[in-house]
């Protein structure tokens, strides 16, 4: 590439002391911890889909990290090592300056470090691979919920929706509303030591919250062939969402808006003491929110314990 | 995603018995042998940039495999693994399935397996993450050249970039001279076995030539902190790139040229005859192209002896 485009590599050359060998040899070289297995996910944030093009570029630079790291959170690896390939319009010192303060933020606060990438001239984007340790059997999988299990959600859901719709003017928020829903937007917190402790035989199945919990708890029941109840009332909400409750289309928004980058998980009920002494020790919100049920398909019950059903727009509308 | 997108996802979902958990989770599980290192390298292909819009499917899907296990090649690594983020403007049925077959039959025949990926709509590029293992202190790191040891090269040089001057219209290639140089352009063959095989104490440095032999050659100068004498007349060219050794920039697109992904690496003079007997064993050509020095700086030399002089069309011109 160009001589421009060597200058880039410059904000991406940190040293990574856990790396045998880091960025700048054909490969980087990796030691895994004894009795270990590697987790690996790969996600891609594109232009005018995954994020809007004036986006701050530490905020974006955070979040290419942050889904990444999500993933590992939701299989209850330990995050050790990324790598990132960067595809830009053109080499942009303070924007670059910014993203890779982003990004190393990220990766930092989880553990993890950037031991390779690529960088290359096209249309925005940004592909990040993420790398865990995790000891064998010990991983969260989506087929592991048994009938009887609680079905638990970390944190708050659809302050990022919410956060969107803001953005692009659909809602009006007042600005202390705004600057928490944009930021649970723009800087999600991948819940990387919850998902380490639940693999201590806290909980069955996992997953993170990306593209609604409707959706992320599918993927669950559809895996471990199973179903579900989940109770509306009990779904998770900070003050700054409650505000918007009488919005038609307001849980869709929560269930479906997705962005949360929450973990959904099942549990056995007699770890329900264990998670909320967990719950206290990390400083995160942990909330019991239905039940795996043997019975197929996921039903969704109102306040007075009827079936809300799925329209058009979703799951905003109840049974009459 | 869309639907659309999820269909995409089944042309990557093939078995990899390799793997403990393969694509379908939030992430992959992967248990290195006993006594490994992990080797990762990234590389992304962007559209316009590193290929033509209208280039096959199934040549973009080798090419994107292929450019990273010659990284993995690069570094003696043995190839296991692979993620691939493909970015699609639309979702083609025909296209995916072509574009998979080249992606897959690469990766088998180097021996890795596709075990994670992310399908997103946008501009067409693709990124991939090739992972592979390595005994730990065995890698072939660009730091090892020392003074007096020979620079080999595999195969030829110059063929792809010819290949692509063909595509281009600015040389004229007989039928039978176009289909070899378009062929090591669109199907570069990754030399695992070789850098394999160059672990087991045959070789010092190595890279892969991916933006030319002098650019390549001169990262491997620069960590090992030596200099290079290269004999002009020793760099080994196929009977079709032959045919054009007369233009005025033969030398520079040859040597300049890149995307040749063969590997450049240093061996002990008492190394020769071992390297002669696995160039037999592995069917590759093998050639001695000069030598590294202590001095520093990367002198190339013609017929007489003489030093060539880069020039803005590169060493192409000749000392009168």
């Amino acid at each position: 590439m160009s001589a421009e485009f060597d200058l880039i590599r410059r904000h991406f050359s940190r040293p990574a002391p856990g790396a045998t060998l880091g960025v700048g040899d054909d490969a980087a070289l990796l030691d895994l911890s004894p009795g270990n297995q590697l987790a690996v996910t790969t996600d891609t944030l594109v232009a005018g889909v995954h994020f809007l093009t004036d986006v701050q570029p530490a905020a974006l630079g955070w979040k290419a990290a942050a889904v990444n790291l999500s993933d590992l959170a939701a299989m209850g690896a330990r995050p050790r090592w990324l790598t990132l390939a960067l595809t830009l319009p053109q080499a942009d010192d303070n924007w670059l300056a910014e993203f890779a303060r982003g990004f190393y933020d990220c990766a930092a606060a989880a553990g993890a470090e950037l031991v390779g990438g690529d960088t290359t001239q096209g249309p925005l984007s940004i592909t990040v691979t993420a790398m865990g340790e995790i000891g064998p059997g010990r991983a969260l999988r989506r087929n592991a919920a048994r009938p009887g299990q609680d079905i638990w959600v970390s944190g708050e859901l659809g302050d990022a929706a919410l956060g969107l719709a803001a953005l692009r003017g659909e809602i009006l928020a007042d600005l202390a509303d705004q600057a928490v829903l944009l930021s649970r937007l723009t800087l999600p917190q991948p819940r990387n030591a919850l998902g380490i402790a639940l693999t201590m035989g806290l909980a069955s199945a996992c997953i993170d919250v990306s593209d609604g919990l409707l959706a992320d708890l599918g993927h669950i029941l559809t895996a471990s062939a199973t179903g579900a109840v989940l109770r509306w009332p009990d779904i998770p909400l900070s003050a700054a969402a409650r505000h918007f409750s009488q919005m038609g289309d307001f849980a869709t928004r929560v269930l479906a808006g997705g962005d949360d980058y929450e973990l959904c998980f099942t549990a056995d009920v007699a770890r329900r003491s264990d998670l909320d002494k967990l719950a206290g020790r990390l400083g995160v919100r942990l909330t019991r929110i239905g039940e795996i049920t043997a019975l197929p398909g996921l039903h969704l019950l109102d306040e007075t314990g009827r079936e809300m059903t799925r329209s058009q727009s979703g799951y905003a509308h109840f049974n009459a």
